[in-house]
Parts: C-alpha cells; sequence; structure tokens
C-alpha cells in the first residue's frame, strides 16, 4: 500500500482559488518530513513551552487590570469567518501576547484561592502525548492498549482506596465483565455516576421490575410503595451532589442535608436517628410514606473547610442499615498516597464508592476525575450497548460510564505516579497540610484575623475581624447585635477580598460558613478561603498575603473616616 | 514581592533522603531559566511531536499484531511504587516503545470504521497551550478571559446553526445572565444536557409546585396528573439518548423511537400520529393516562448511516404541539461550514437545541462537545449557585453547565477557526461527503458487494455479498430462506471484518440495520461501515480496502473448501 503522503485526494479543481486551499489543508494533517518544517512547529511549541511561562513569570495573582467589561467589549464578534485569518505562528503570538496576560495565573504561589495551582510542567508534555494520539477509550477498536492501561490505572487507585487483596486485583485488574471504576470529566459527574449507580443498585429489577433505569423513577416509587427515595448527604458537601439529585430524577430536595457538630464534620448520631426515623414512618399507613435512602454521602476534604467527615463511623451505620455508602473524595483522596496524613482518612476503605480528581491533588491538568466502586459487578447497573460499539461481551470501556468518547487520561496518571511515585506525591499533600497549619497559627497569632475554621488538610477560612468590632462582638449576647456585628465583618471582608483580587498580586477566595455549627439558628459568615496545594505557597507568601489584607483594611477604614 | 524562585519551602529536613526529594520536586514547578535545562525539555517535545509520528508512518490500521490477551498479561500490576520509577525521559522513549505501537493508528487513512481520524498537527499545539494555562472555566476567578471567549465561541456557533439577527447576538454574546448554550465532555453529556433543560423546561416551577429539579420525576408527574413523561426519537439516533432517559429518571423504556422511512430517516407522519395518540389518551379517564411529551429528537447524521432527519418537517409538527425540539447533530453539525452541503441540514435553524461535537467533523483532539439553545433563557432551568463559586449574579460559566471543572476547549475551537476559516473546514466537508459517494459507486461496481445505506452525508454501509449467494438471496421469498441467507452474510461480513482488523492494514466497523426498515418484521443484518473524514482517504485508498476484503473472502471460502 502507499504511504499517506503519495495520496492524492479527488476532485480538487474547484477548490483551487481559496486561500485555504486544498494543498495547504493536507500539508497541515501529514506531518512533517523535512527539516526546515520540523523546526518550524518545534519552534512553535517552544514558543508555548516557555513564552507562556514568561507570562507567568511577571504576574502573580488574577493579572493585569483589564475590567470584566472592557474586556467582554472586545470579544463581541460573533460571525466566524469564511477565509482563514491567521496563521498558526500568529494565534500562537496572539495567544501568549493577548489572551495569557489576560488568563488567571492560576501557577502563583500567592493563588490561594481556588482547588486549581501550579502543574509540574510535564504535565504538558503528557497532554501533548495524549493529543497527539488521540485515542478514544469508548472502545478498544479505537484505543487497543489505553484500554487495557486504563483498567491498570484504576486498579491501581483503587487498591490505594480500599486495599484489597492482591487476589482480588489478579483477578479483576484486566477482567473483561467486571469493572473497578471509571474514569470522568471531574468530580461533579464521578459523583453523579457513584449516584446513578447507587440508585439503580436500590431499584434493581426484579419480579414484575425491569429496573429503575428502565422504568423511571415514578416506576420505581410505585412498585416498591415507596413514598420517596432519597440521598443524606453530609451538610458541607459539593453542590454537585445536590445537582446529581435534580439530574437524577430524584428531586434535589431529597438530597437532604445532615447536620454537623461544631468541628463541621457530619453528625453521625444525627444520620442514625434520620435513617431511624425515615424507616420508622415506613408502614405505619397501609401503603404509603415509605422513604427510600439510596445512599449516604460523606466527604474527604470538603470543598470549603477541607474537613473530613467521620468515614469509619459513618460506615458502621450504612452497614448496619444496608446502605450505600459513597465517599467524595474528590479533594482528599490523594493524601492517602501520604504516610504521614493517610490516616486522616481512616474508614474511606469502608466505603461501597469513592470519588477521586485527578486535576486536584493528582496535579493534573485540566480535567480529570475518577469514581471507583468496592463491588466490581455494580457498575452492570448502568450498563448500555450498541450495535455499532460496546456490543454485548465486548470489552469496550465506555459500557459503563457516563460520559461517551473520553480521552486517554489514564496514561497522563500513569506516567505521573512512575516519575514521582507514593514519595513524591506525598512530599506536596505533607507540604501542603504542613504549611496550613503553619498559616492557621499565624492568623491566630495576629490581632486582626479571626481562625474560623481549624485546618484538618490543607484548606482554612479565617476572617479579618478589626479589633475594636472583635471587642464588641466578644462581649454580645444579644442576638441582633451580633448578627449586626457579623453583618459589618461581612460587608468588610467582602471588600477587602475583592480588593485584593483587582490589585493583582494575590488571590484568596470567600464563601460563608456557619460560624457555630452545630447551635440552632446560627447563622452564616463571610469567611476568607485558603487552599494550599502549591508546593512553592511557603508560610512567607501567605504572610505576605495577610500583611496585603491589613493594609487594604487600613485604607479602606481610612478614606472611610 | 518576592519572584516564586527565591522562595524555600518549610520543613525540607525530614524529606532529605527521599529519592523524590523536595528539590527536584520543586524543579518540576518552576519553569526552567536555564539554556540546557529549556534544551531538554524541548527535545522531549521535539520526541513527542515526531517520535509518535513515526509509528504512525510506518503502521497503519489498528496497529501491531499482540493478541489482546497478550497485552493484559503486561499491564496487571496493581501496586503504585513508593520510589519513583521513571525519569520524564524514560516515560516519554517508553511510550513511544510501547504505547504507541500498540495504540491505534486513527490518523491513518485506511482506519475509516469510526468518527476519530486524523487532527491537524496544530491541535497538538493548541491543546499543550490550553494544559500550560490549565485555566478552569468553571468559574471567571480561575479563567477570566477564557471566560469571555467561551461565550464568544459559543455564540459564534450557535450563529452558525441559529442564524439569527446581529442586534441579537449583540445582546447575548456577553451577557451574564443568559447562555447560548454550553461546552460539555462530548455529545453524550450535550445530548444529556439537553434533554435535562428540556426535561425541566416542560415541569417548570408554578404554583404549589417547585418544578421537576426540586421535586423529581414522581413529584412532577403527581402534580400535573400525568401518568408518564416521554422523549419521542428518531430510532436510528445514538445510544446516549436512551442512556439520557435513564440518567434523568424518566425511565429509558419512555425514550421511544419513532419509525424510519425506507431511507432510514423519521417519518414524520408516524411522528404525528404518535404525538396526537399520546395526547388522545389524555382525559379519557378522570386523572390517570395522560403522557407528557418533554421532547422529540431529530438526528442530523447518524452514527450508524450518516442520514439526517427532515428536520424542517419535524419543526414544523414540534411547532404545532409546542413540544421541544433536540437534534443530535453531534455528527453532521459542522457540515453548516459548508456552502455545497449546509442545504443538508435545512431545518435546524427551528430547533430548540443542538449537539455538536467538537472532536468529531470540528477536528479537535478528544474531548470536546457543545450543547446549543434557541432560547438564552432556558438554561435557567439547570442553574446551581453556591457560596464559594457560581454565586447568584456572578458570571460564572459553572452555573448553568451539567458538568462542574472544565478545561478552556473553546480556545482550541476559536483557533482552530481563525486558521482554516469556515472555507477551510469547508473543504474538509467537501471532500469526506464526495469521496463517499465515489466509494458508494465503486461498491455498487462491484459484484462482491452490496451498498446497504446510500450516503446522505460521510457514512455509509455495505455488506459482502458473494454472487452465489447473492443470488439465491436475490430469487428467494420465502421468509424463512432469506433469514437463512441473511445468516449466511451476516457470518461472512463479521468474519471478514475481523480477519481485516487483525491483519492491522486496514479498518471498517460493522454495525447491524434493519435491510428495508419501513416494512414490517423486517430484520437486521450485519453491515460493514465507513466513515470518510481523513482528507487524506482517498477513493484509491477505499478501493484497496475492498480489495483486502475480497482477498480475505476468498481465502476463508477457500480454506472451507
Amino acid at each position: 500500500m502507499e504511504s499517506p503522503d503519495q495520496l492524492k485526494p479527488i476532485d480538487i479543481s474547484k477548490h483551487s482559488k481559496l486561500v485555504a486551499d486544498w494543498d495547504s489543508l493536507q500539508r497541515i494533517f501529514i506531518r512533517p518530513e523535512d527539516e526546515d518544517c520540523k523546526a518550524t512547529l518545534l519552534k512553535y511549541m517552544e514558543q508555548i513551552l516557555f513564552g507562556l511561562h514568561e507570562f507567568l513569570n511577571s504576574h502573580v495573582g488574577v493579572t493585569e487590570e483589564i475590567s470584566l467589561l472592557n474586556l467582554t467589549e472586545t470579544y463581541k464578534e460573533t460571525l466566524i469567518s469564511s477565509e482563514p485569518e491567521k496563521k498558526l505562528a500568529d494565534v500562537i503570538s496572539d495567544i501568549i501576547s493577548s489572551i495569557a496576560p489576560r488568563a488567571v495565573n492560576v501557577a502563583s504561589p500567592y493563588f490561594v484561592g481556588h482547588m486549581t495551582a501550579a502543574i509540574p510542567f510535564f504535565m504538558v508534555h503528557l497532554k501533548a502525548i495524549v493529543a497527539a494520539l488521540n485515542q478514544n477509550v469508548i472502545k478498544l477498536e479505537t484505543s487497543k492498549v489505553l484500554s487495557v492501561l486504563e483498567k491498570q490505572v484504576l486498579a491501581k487507585i483503587h487498591r490505594l482506596i480500599f486495599d484489597l487483596d492482591e487476589s482480588f486485583y489478579q483477578k479483576h485488574v484486566q477482567s473483561t465483565d467486571t469493572s473497578l471504576g471509571s474514569f470522568t470529566t471531574g468530580g461533579t459527574t464521578a459523583n453523579l455516576t457513584a449516584l446513578w449507580v447507587a440508585r439503580n443498585h436500590f431499584f434493581s429489577p426484579c419480579d414484575g421490575f425491569e429496573g429503575i433505569e428502565t422504568e423511571g423513577m415514578a416506576g420505581a416509587l410505585n412498585h416498591h410503595g415507596f413514598d420517596k427515595a432519597i440521598y443524606l448527604v453530609s451538610k458541607r458537601c459539593h453542590f454537585s451532589l445536590k445537582k446529581a439529585g435534580g439530574i437524577l430524577g430524584v428531586g434535589n430536595k431529597h438530597v437532604i442535608p445532615v447536620d454537623v457538630n461544631a468541628e463541621y464534620r457530619m453528625d453521625v448520631s444525627k444520620l442514625s436517628k434520620m435513617i431511624k426515623s425515615f424507616s420508622k414512618s415506613a408502614g405505619t399507613s397501609g401503603r404509603k410514606g415509605k422513604t427510600a435512602i439510596m445512599a449516604v454521602v460523606g466527604v474527604a476534604g470538603a470543598t470549603e473547610t477541607g474537613i473530613v467527615d467521620p468515614l469509619y463511623e459513618i460506615a458502621d451505620v450504612c452497614r448496619e442499615h444496608s446502605i450505600h455508602f459513597h465517599v467524595d473524595a474528590a479533594w482528599g483522596g490523594p493524601v492517602l498516597l501520604s504516610e504521614a496524613y493517610a490516616g486522616k482518612l481512616a474508614g474511606i476503605e469502608r466505603a461501597d464508592s469513592v470519588t477521586i480528581d485527578g486535576h486536584k491533588q493528582f496535579f493534573m491538568p485540566m480535567t480529570c476525575g475518577m469514581v471507583f466502586f468496592r463491588d466490581p459487578k455494580i457498575m452492570d447497573r448502568i450498563a448500555y450497548y450498541s450495535n455499532y460499539v460496546n456490543r454485548q461481551g465486548s470489552v469496550d470501556l465506555g459500557i459503563k460510564t457516563l460520559e461517551g468518547s473520553r480521552e486517554a487520561n489514564s496514561l497522563i496518571l500513569d506516567s505521573a505516579l512512575k516519575i514521582m511515585g507514593t514519595k513524591g506525591y506525598a512530599l506536596m499533600i505533607d507540604h501542603g497540610i504542613e504549611t496550613t497549619r503553619a498559616f492557621a497559627d499565624e492568623i491566630k497569632k495576629r490581632q486582626m484575623f479571626e481562625l474560623v475554621t481549624e485546618p484538618e488538610l490543607n484548606i482554612l477560612t479565617y476572617r479579618l475581624v478589626p479589633p475594636h468590632i472583635g471587642k464588641l462582638r466578644e462581649k454580645a449576647y444579644d442576638r441582633k447585635e451580633i448578627e449586626r456585628l457579623d453583618g459589618l465583618l461581612d460587608d468588610i471582608n467582602i471588600m477587602v477580598q475583592r480588593k485584593q483580587r483587582e490589585a493583582g498580586r494575590s488571590f484568596v477566595s470567600r464563601t460563608r460558613v456557619n460560624c457555630a455549627p452545630c447551635r440552632e439558628n446560627d447563622h452564616e459568615v463571610v469567611v476568607l478561603r485558603a487552599v494550599i496545594m502549591n508546593p512553592m505557597t511557603t508560610i512567607r507568601v501567605l504572610s505576605e498575603v495577610l500583611d496585603e489584607q491589613e493594609k487594604i483594611y487600613k485604607s479602606i477604614s481610612h478614606e472611610e473616616a
């Protein structure tokens, strides 16, 4: 057979007048043979690797001072040009000069507001490999070894979580009819997948009922005589769980929060009581009022506080009542790689399913999520087949996934694990946790600040409390007066956070948490939130962030005075 | 403030004995300043760009002859090494020597079996840029200009589909409280999003009802006195639509196929009759038996046949009955870029929502999907807010999406549109459609083959029919005899497809289609399926594919004789 570059396409004559002519189009598909052309392509890659880098060095924080309004004004053209507008070289230099400086420098050590931070530079190489191979792991026919590798990587992380014995993994790692989990887009679809599986497992097919996947939510409730079906979730869980309840036809009001204790962890005695009260309501009347509890969800590394729910105790309760126990460890999961701190997630091995994000503490580029199941057969409940792919009995990975076409993200994770080992990852995890502790100490030392949530992993929340307000707040007993003072503090913290973000040197995020979560009628207050995952973020950097916040506050109060 | 590379992390002493020591870890986060280091990193990128390329040149089809069983044997270790195993350089050369040759060469012109093919080489550069910037477009605070750009790109594709007037786009392109669509992982989640929105729109909040998203499927049916809620979909639609029905709690048996006519297009008169019969059942009894039709789904470029449903006529029916009309144009959408063939999608502009995949005929790397809505307010039905991001009133793009964290894929599509223009894309689209026509002619010319589905776009199905069986089949009137002969042909085609795939020189896929779709009790037959999107796939390549199939058949029948 001929090699591709000798081929001539049919009927090119009528296109010959176009700028985007057939010949030049073909060239973009044939990877180049001649050295000049190769050198040019490589030069572009050099610009990408180091040109974007120059921007990253010269900016910290949330970049250049251009208002959003001004920015939007320049992105309003909505017609696609019919003629080619730019060459690759121009596109790249435009991105370097106009896009990158107006993007957010998430790699800055001073960017400690969100769960997106610096990634090791080799991640860019690995992502480029995945793009160059362009495999689609939905099916073996478009991925072959990458499907096999994906199963292996899933088994590795499954083992990290559940730590079952070698024979279990030998049996399932490459088994074509069982699944230890799946890659997803991210934590949101991983959680959605877990709750989908749990829903379908609860309402499995049985005599006279084809299962909820076929018959729908209403059919399932009717068949079993349930009034409603619910999920019980930690009050501090990620909003994707509520969203999952909405998507799955459960109704997001049936994603019911379980109260937390003073440490912002799920209150297990309350969980227990809730389960019993839902069970009690069953059977009091002849047919209605029964509630199906499809799953309980605990969090390992809450988005806003970094807190880990008491997983071991929740597992006890779930096992007692035979309820599916899902752990959202999107953030905290990789802490299992650290010898020093893995114990913080004790009990996770007793879960039925676990979410972990690749693009968070595995330091992978956007986006990669994963979900794992203890029972290698439970994903059968979400299997879909088709005639052209994913045929019954095939090993196609797309049979039991929420998503369809997927890139070979397992290659990135597998390579990163080989390059760094668990010890390499542990260094980063440990640094994050220890730096956050040091930061908490620093906050407590300063008169101007109040630590709101103690760090369990590498997230904490705090707020700026000017001493004169702090003193009044301490003395206040009247509920209204406390709320008035907290309202003042809310305004101050919102303004400080915003001004710091606009100044563009550093960035913390803000959110709202209950200031005394276990008290009745407690109110929420605005807090500043720091997520410390970047190995370059040191206590010195964090002190500077606090210094700047104090300075901003002083300038505000000066203005007001 | 200090620049990052002057910073020293805290407490490194205890890690000093590890191979993965703190210093070397830090180095992987600091992009290098010295020329040697830069040169090394660039060399790796050169290997990726051209080393993988060497493999691509030396293999066509589905790669090296290693059995799946042998392959799985080498990917069974499930313990993660605690020490780093390999340097980046070794990881890359391992991938080049061991992974790439066992992956599938989807870029080969002889790989015409699936919707994954060669992508322009600049796509690798663009993907590397996205990884290097590592923005998260879930929120403005981790993406800034990339959120703004995403809105612009969505508006461009919206305009390509719906072609509303300039004032509409000026109003909405950067509007913070309206959405023209969203990026998704792919067609599956785009379709899921569309059906989710349609479900929620149908069961919007009203007096005494908080909406289906809050109250769930059962609550929604109860409130409105419906017996069930359904989607009506083209019989040839992608299996993701059935899956969406399952996920959404509708029940996948309520995703009801509408029969197709002799050309495999949705039979609009049957659609009309179905809608009327579902409406009729309402109100006959006092309260039950009513059916809610939440959406009708047409296909523009069916996965297996490439057929486009009669979109204009379906839109008429949907408007008459005020039903949401979704078009799954995951495959066919980019045909709108071709002046010559855009007319094939006439009527798509009358849809309420449209799915288009980026990683299919926009030639983007895995993975990128998109979904668009005519009504810029309808996505409000799936809005979720949170305290730490996606606050009410913010412009965060994660408020109205199925997925959470997302990479900035809009930058890739935007750049590609600038590099190629609509004319560049049109060249590829036209080539695909015209080459597929020529291929159909070639199949018809050959005695050994039968064209099963005529190409409308760039997909066709055919089967190998040895003349001696073909003659019997033509004469056969008895149903059992026809089925017996088709059974023989099924076996032959399955074997030929498998042997050709295993030989590794070229690849067509196989599926099953009804051989006379509009007849009652028609049966399915196995067909070979060709998807022609690679600009390097010429009629000459395709003739060789047929030659090889004939040769394989002859060797089989020789063996059997």
